[in-house]
């Protein structure tokens, strides 16, 4: 037992001994449940920036509280007010944001007709804009007034006056403008950059004629219908990305000359604050070398590469140049060139001025500068590879200052100047407060507390802890989950519910134990329940991530069996009943161990499940993957269907018969080869439903599951 | 007790006593098993007329044997000689048939890249067509020894010298031209009409244009390949059929002028021996009023209604007219116009001269005439509901006589002359007899009997019966297997296997007891299994099959339910384990049985089932429940997704994902209701199958009923 030691150990506690017969329900439990909503932990108040100002809200009021006195406020808008201010139209308080324009912060909020920005004083409307039911992608610019959108493949500009301007003017079919490509990869969210002073609008153009349609089916119309999706597999023909910039002035727009091969990745497109240029960080097909260019915006000319990055595996870039306010020539970038996500500031010419972080641990995300670009604000696992705090770092001296200091997983919003920081955090103690954070002093005083919505209920005991991975060096982070009313001498069914795909952590220390509904559900029936963090998983590093290069599922799987060696030996888990469900790359992972481990998993539950790497994307693909032309041998060992023979235990595979991310042919395949190989898979679909099963559908499905394993394992 | 008579019991007996222990497995129980094969009743020879001559033949060689000598043989074909009149390709003596050409029977065969006419002495190839890969019912005419066949939507003629002609030249898309349309339904097999002399091709056009594409998704493909079909629901446009008809004189088409509606059925297209007019029973949409219409070859027009039918409920003319050998103004017409399928003698004015069968029976089928139109042969079920015996009915006189004698069901076939008939036959007791009846004699003689294939095992007690139908009066059918090495002290879980459409008889007195291999399989695990032909199946009357008019599965349910009530009074039947097994219409009623009497059935599986009528097809649809504008009502009493709360047991759901007949939008939909109203329901699914499982996966698809009903019934 000496490998693993236990964090530590949450134990909900029943407040009213009285109801401890009161059971938590799916309705309570799942998002889209009835009842799941009183279960999230709620503030009195909650907070955002105008500015500096410090606005709090409810859903009746939205006061200014001052930053050094929050308790006293000044009612801002009721409403009642806002209700007035959008004709009547559904708007509620907390969707307002704040936008900075001509030097002053004004009250933004789109309601079901219009885009409406409210003045500085939040008593009248400045400007509007009319708004489309197929408008989307909404985006606007400040400096203009004037907003970008796209209806279907199409992207427009409309001003206030209503003026509409086609920007894509060919509308060919296939022809996409305006929206994100790629399939999200690359940390692209977008596909409008507008540019700094709002002379000029930056967009995507991809050319998706080259993709095969793929059929997807909707049955619920009168006669099933047919829905094509462009979905470019692994190995075939990608789509082809472009650049314009449309000038305000001209009325032109110019294609930055990106070149060939086309169906390179053009990632994090980022303004230069002269508005002169623009940076692309482009990567090869091949996703092992990435150049950061920079394009003329007036002649679409590369003019230079500020540097490149290679990688024999992949390199990954997930965020644009952060430019230094007040300083044009300078900005962040992020990189795990060093096997870790950290900071380097540049200049544009390319040159590394220094590092500004560096470390066995991650930068998660940076916050921004203060005012005068002396210090960069960041999260970070710095101090626990499951908690997030915030710093400051200096960008002279290098100088690290944790900022947040309880455990837990903090997620923070830094005010315009970067003088005060909210701080939104929980761990497995604590459902949520609300933390105001007065940089320059180091002074946290408490905003709001969540009261624990589950008080009324008895919950089962949450414990995080850590054991060695499948190398017998790396830690790897477990939640561990005990039966509600658990007794030490009784031998319970186990569950591993696993991701243990790139990009994901699941262990962290939230609130409660990061622990997911279901899991609770499934602790009051009598399960234990356990999730591991195997290698290949997220904020570890890139060799923790990248060790399932070209063999996706294979370390991950290792690991998991270390979680199971785990399991066997607590004395209450039950050996022979241990089982295993997850979705997505769960729903692979899930797959992988009912056919390695047929000995050691007796029921599964495969949600979404990837069954053969050939069919999924390019872009997430062919990065763990490579192509199946450059990988054969690598494809054959993951590929599930070369394993359905293996198939001893009860493994139900779930699918939504709409999936556009992992399409339904993988589950159905694998049906096929079972059924050719003489195994016995269950099956279920969930009918007009995508990736996840949403709404009430997510109750049924949840309840579809745990009766599955109630059938099988209990 | 007294409502239960038991009509006769059959018990398997084990010839080898010291096998008792051996099992059937579901290899040799299914159709598609590897060892299927061993298990059909095999004969050494099997027979086949040439005129009136009895050829006789196996896989090694075919003699032509004496009628009144059978004994006494001359070899006259050997597969070797056979091999090398077809060059080589693959060809079997069992696949020739005999045709009459020039007033002699010539030997046909249809080898990969040829169809061959052999000479009479069978020594020889007189005249042959290439074939193409794509051809497809190819369709030969005697009198002027050319081929019609389709390639894709159009229709060609091909001479004995290679000479193509393109029939249907328009070409557009959606237009078929050749093939069967209608789906099928009234008797229609066949889209090409030769006439008697050889001198004109009828053929429907299709036009398809009008029918919404259906999309079927083939997953097998590389990236999954959308598969459009034409299918048209209830109450949605339907195809436009017309009849043309192509002079090899000329060169010209007529087509017939069908008029409009232009949606109605052209249905059973006969021609007149003249070859001056063509016979269409022509049906309008809703399928209630039948006219029997005479076309003019040459101008297309109607010279002559020649009688009608109607019903409050529908008319189904599922078969053409009979003309009598030697007299072109004759014909025999087939018609339940009194309740029951009969004949009547037509002349081509439209003159009744005669009903030439009555009674509450039904003629099942038309077997031929002598030579002299004396007689017409039939089978009918006239001696007992589950047996067909033929008879010999004298088209002056109507007398009839019976012809076989043997308890059974009989499939006769007619020499040219109506002198002799060979009848294959089986029934609970007899694997497959073959017998040779010299008809004016009425001497029977025995040319084979096949050996039991079961002999080496222990099979289960089989029984057939009736009990009352739901209305008290009418006598239903049932099946009824006891587990092998049954006890009577014990309580045996109970399995329905259950149709109950149209057109279907699943209880008759052949061998082993009508039983499918599944059910043998299923007795060898200890369940009791039943059967029950319920009102609404075929061969019974019109009446007795269309009280289910406008409301299918109701009157099906509360017969089956009679039978639930019968197998409660069984001592060795476990009322609480009671389980439904059915496909395609049975899939509809086992999902009305589980939905309907949750508290009486506890599993059921239901294959390719209707859910909603509203999704299945215009034809069958429209003829049992007329639309869904005009039978609201109607359409929502029988939709399963109205009961779908219901659900009590466990029910598996099962389907090929490329089923044409009944479309996967039933169980998916059915499935979302499920979802909705938070039932239970288990699915899967059958890739690249159609509606019926077959090849290896029907094996699979047996274990996997079998392994459900183990899981929850056992």
């Amino acid at each position: 037992m000496k490998n693993y030691f236990s964090l530590f150990i949450f134990m909900f506690c029943a407040m009213n001994t009285f109801a401890q017969e009161k059971q938590l329900t799916l309705e309570d439990l799942i998002p889209g449940g009835k009842t799941h909503h009183r279960f999230s932990p709620k503030t009195d108040y909650s907070f955002r920036w105008k500015g500096d100002d410090l606005i709090q809200y409810n859903l009746d009021s939205m006061w200014i509280a001052e930053v050094r006195n929050p308790g006293k406020k000044k009612l801002f808008l009721t409403k009642e007010e806002l209700r007035t201010l959008v004709d009547n139209e559904k708007a509620n308080l907390d969707q307002i944001s704040f936008t900075l324009i001509d030097g002053k912060y004004y009250g933004r909020i789109a309601a079901s007709s219009k885009l409406i920005f409210i003045n500085p004083e939040m008593n009248d409307i400045s400007f509007a804009f009319q708004t489309e039911k197929n408008d989307r992608n909404i985006s606007f610019c400040p400096e203009n007034k004037t907003t970008a959108f796209t209806v279907d493949n199409n992207l427009y500009l409309r001003s206030t006056t209503g003026e509409v301007i086609n920007i894509s003017r060919d509308e060919k079919p296939n022809i996409v403008y305006g929206q994100i490509v790629h399939r999200n990869e690359f940390g692209i969210n977008s596909g409008i950059f507008w540019s700094p002073k709002g002379n000029f609008l930056a967009f995507y153009r991809m050319d998706e004629s080259m993709v095969t349609d793929y059929p997807l089916v909707d049955i619920s119309a009168r006669e099933a219908k047919l829905k094509n999706i462009k979905y470019p597999m692994a190995g075939n023909a990608g789509h082809e990305v472009t650049l314009g910039i449309y000038s305000m002035q001209s009325g032109n727009t110019v294609y930055m000359k990106t070149g060939e091969p086309k169906d390179h990745y053009l990632t994090n497109v980022s303004w230069d604050p002269t508005e002169k240029y623009i940076y692309i960080a482009e990567l090869n097909r091949e996703q092992n070398h990435m150049q950061l260019n920079k394009y003329s915006v007036e002649t679409g000319e590369k003019t230079a590469t500020l540097f490149e990055e290679k990688s024999d595996k992949y390199v990954e870039p997930q965020n644009p140049l952060f430019f230094l306010p007040g300083n044009p020539e300078q900005f962040v970038w992020q990189s795990r060139r060093t096997g870790y996500n950290h900071l380097y500031l540049y200049n544009t010419l390319g040159t590394l001025i220094k590092q500004l972080s560096s470390g066995n641990w991650e930068v998660n995300k940076v916050l921004g500068f203060d005012a005068e670009s002396k210090n960069v604000y960041i999260t970070s696992n710095e101090l626990n590879p499951i908690e997030f705090q915030s710093f400051q770092i200096n960008l002279q001296s290098g100088k690290k200052t944790q900022l947040s200091k309880a455990p837990g997983v903090h997620s923070p919003q830094l005010s315009a100047s970067g003088k005060y920081m909210t701080d939104y955090y929980s761990n497995r103690e604590t459902p949520k407060n609300v933390d105001l954070i007065d940089i320059s002093k180091g002074k946290i005083s408490r905003l709001q507390t969540a009261v624990n919505p589950y008080s009324d209920y008895t919950l089962p005991e949450i414990s995080l802890g850590s054991i060695k991975a499948a190398d017998k060096e790396t830690d790897i982070y477990y939640r561990l989950i005990k039966p509600t009313h658990f007794d030490s001498t009784k031998k319970y069914p186990t569950i591993i519910y696993v991701y243990g795909g790139p990009h994901s952590q699941m262990v962290l220390n939230n609130w409660p134990g990061s622990v997911r509904g279901w899991e609770i559900y499934m602790a009051q029936k009598g399960y234990v329940l356990f999730s591991l963090d195997n290698r290949g998983t997220s904020n570890r590093g890139l060799e923790f991530e990248s060790i399932t290069h070209r063999q996706l599922g294979l370390e991950e799987t290792a690991d998991q069996m270390e979680g199971v060696k785990f399991l066997e030996s607590l004395p209450y888990v039950d050996a022979d009943r241990i089982g295993v469900h997850g979705w997505s790359y769960g729903g692979f992972m899930t797959t992988n161990l009912m056919l390695r481990h047929p000995d050691k998993l007796k029921v599964g539950v495969a949600g979404g499940p990837v069954i053969d790497w050939k069919y999924y994307e390019i872009m997430y693909g062919e990065r763990y993957m490579d192509s199946p032309e450059e990988n054969p041998e690598g494809y054959e060992k993951t590929n599930m269907n070369n394993l359905a023979g293996n198939l001893k235990g009860r493994l139900l595979l779930i699918h939504g018969d709409e999936d556009p991310i992992v399409v339904w042919q993988h589950s159905l395949s694998f049906l096929k080869t079972c059924i050719k190989v003489g195994t016995y898979p269950d099956y279920f679909v969930y009918p007009g439903q995508e990736h996840n099963m949403v709404g009430r559908d997510r109750v049924h499905l949840h309840e579809k599951i745990a009766r599955y394993f109630d059938d099988y394992l209990k």
